[in-house]
């Protein structure tokens, strides 16, 4: 891809330029030093928009996808613009993402108003959640006021995926016994609401049973006012516009009271402390005599002078008689 | 937990006394330097044992444990000993593990011959398969030559699996549709097998379909030979023998043509510079002028003195003056 200059890209973005955009985003997950720099460029001219981060994280199976599909469309509505990107537990595996299906959303990514990024994290290694959030500013920077981040209900995507929204909703299905003791259990502490999907044709009641039981089990759970529960259908369309409202006037309230401002502080903060992490992984790696030490043990183990553990003692050792100094 | 001397360890495990066993994996799973350090000179002083390392993986509900449960239990035949670790993509949030419910495989791990150690890397950042490899030498030396490590098939925390194991068995359940379009996608070329778990009852037929598509969809993706696609019921039992002696075979026939100790070499390089990346990132982490710098950015993004990006910026500026010296 040809690189233009710094203005192209700011004065594409803040234009709203489709295209300006994704090159945008393909320089911030680019692995180049110079890359780096330009995108360091662009992410400070930037101003802070206004805007609704959500997230959403659930199972697979459970209809991510077609609940996005039908929530997209209702958060678009007043004028407003969309942004979905997923945070994808993509194993290092060619090919293996999870969300990255671009026949998804087939309906939503027609729509002029929507910008989905099917995966913004394939195969960063630590820098999943930092590089998502800076897609994120780029989103809003372009004009996209409603932010969706997917992730898959399972391990650490999930928390990055908490940690840079304004509210975090978890997508369940009519279940029980097993599965809902899944549910139970860990995440539901730290979720802003549920919804239990599906809620058409013949599991209807299964979900209506679902909804108190995680009602129950919230109301146990929590300290303070436990999340909602609502319940929808992705398919039928019901239940979304009442989704919408409720996430509007959770973020109304906490803007009010300064929760919100608190929680995207906190947000950046622990954002800066990995990207802070990112930097100094690169900078010690690209250090010649941590190269030099490391290939001459990787060297030694290839030709059995050493094992696996006294390689890495040895590089160890080493590696306590260096210092940093400026 | 009390440490005792070097020796204790060393000389329990090669007794195979569980109890050290265990108390030798807290240590290798502590933070702590002093810890680090007896860890160590523990693994530099076992002596490499024969077994069989087999990785099993497959999405929630596939019937892990129920399956492990049972195979185990064919595994231990003829005065073997078995090892079950899982690696477990847990969430930073506390109690989200997924594989560690100590209540799973209830008639296993009342077995003498079989060590159960549920979520050996539980919230161990970026050490996660470095720790299982070394937990799984450690049961190795005490005398457990049969090591299953489990995972749930979702993004790296598989390919992590996949790096340590002689045998990867992809485990799946009857199947249509888009979940078999999951299973074909991504992991299949890297699966040593797959079996079709719950053929049994009602799901006989459809097992045995989904056996039938699998089994085409590889020979498709396949450039070598095919991994094999068999079916079996953990419940009643049905399969458990022949995929016994489908993975010794397997094995037998790579230990003979040099495939086996390839395999495993390559493997120890790569956990060689897993481990090294750790101990850098430990290293650069705790060094005081680092420490220092990443406070100060911290607490001016705090104060709102610089935003996210500028705080980064000057922290790469100031990481760029640093140089490593001995």
């Amino acid at each position: 891809m040809r690189r233009e200059k710094f203005e192209y890209y700011r004065d594409g973005l803040l234009a709203g330029d489709r295209n300006v955009l994704s090159k945008s985003i393909s320089i911030i997950e680019s692995q180049s030093e110079e890359d780096h720099q330009l995108a360091m460029r662009i992410l400070s001219s930037l101003p802070a928009q206004e805007s609704i981060r959500i997230g959403i994280s659930g199972a697979p199976g459970v209809g991510k996808s077609t609940f996005i599909e039908a929530f997209g469309q209702t958060l678009i509505e007043d004028k407003h613009k969309l942004a979905v990107l997923a945070i994808d537990p993509s194993s290092p595996f060619g090919g293996g993402s999870i969300l990255g299906d671009k026949t998804r959303m087939s309906e939503l990514s027609r729509l002029k108003d929507v910008y989905i990024r099917p995966s913004a994290s394939l195969n960063h290694v630590g820098g999943t959640g930092a590089k998502t959030y800076q897609t994120m500013l780029l989103c809003e920077a372009a004009g996209f006021d409603r932010i969706i981040i997917e992730t898959v209900g399972v391990g650490q995507t999930e928390a990055v995926a908490r940690q840079m929204v304004d509210f975090f909703l978890l997508l369940a299905q009519p279940a029980s016994g097993d599965e809902l003791q899944g549910i139970k259990k860990g995440i539901m502490e730290h979720v802003d609401g549920i919804v239990v999907n599906k809620a058409d044709n013949n599991l209807i009641k299964e979900a209506k049973r679902t909804q108190m039981e995680l009602r129950e089990a919230l109301h146990y759970l929590s300290t303070e006012e436990s999340p909602k529960v609502l319940t929808c259908s992705s398919t039928e369309g019901a239940g979304m516009k009442e989704i919408k409202e409720w996430i509007l006037d959770f973020c109304g309230e906490r803007k009010e009271n300064g929760g919100f401002a608190q929680r995207r502080k906190e947000q950046s903060e622990a954002v800066l402390v990995g990207l802070m992490q990112n930097s100094l992984m690169k900078f010690i790696s690209s250090q010649q005599p941590v190269k030099d030490q490391q290939s001459l043990k990787l060297n030694e183990l290839k030709a059995n002078k050493l094992n696996l553990i006294q390689a890495l003692d040895q590089f160890e050792r080493w590696l306590q008689n260096q210092s940093l100094s400026d």
